[in-house]
């Protein structure tokens, strides 16, 4: 199964969505990975964006960074104001 | 299975990475679904951070944007240079 299609079948089941949500995510398979990350970085760069189109909290945002091997995952989770 | 679980574990099975890739997925649950959709002007401008760190080719992004119900889904695969 492709990660799009986790996608789109994730939370099938709830009927109604009760809270307006974005979620960012951000996988990075890397070859060198004695380099140094630029996803710290750029998660800042990319809340900036998001601020752009919808008025957030910092509070609203939650972030984690992870590595598992090769790959560098970034998630971002926004509760969007109502 | 949360999201973040399905990161971790995909491509488990391929031992090794051929090429440095780059994922992003956003994913935006919405309520009113009759609101013009961000997403796809809010896509130039996450194409545009990611340049600030790497430099790629228009070519070598892919971009899918659909929706499904309430939620809107935006996908870009990049294939980062050597």
């Amino acid at each position: 199964m492709g990660l799009l299609d986790y996608f789109r079948t994730a939370r099938k089941s709830s009927a109604a969505v009760a809270k307006e949500r974005l979620q960012i995510l951000v996988s990075h398979d890397r070859i060198d990975i004695d380099k140094p990350s630029y996803l710290p970085k750029m998660q800042k760069e990319l809340i900036a964006v998001i601020r752009k189109y919808v008025d957030i909290d910092q509070d609203a945002v939650s972030i984690r960074l992870e590595q598992k091997g090769n790959r560098e995952i970034l998630e971002l989770n926004v509760v969007l104001p109502d």
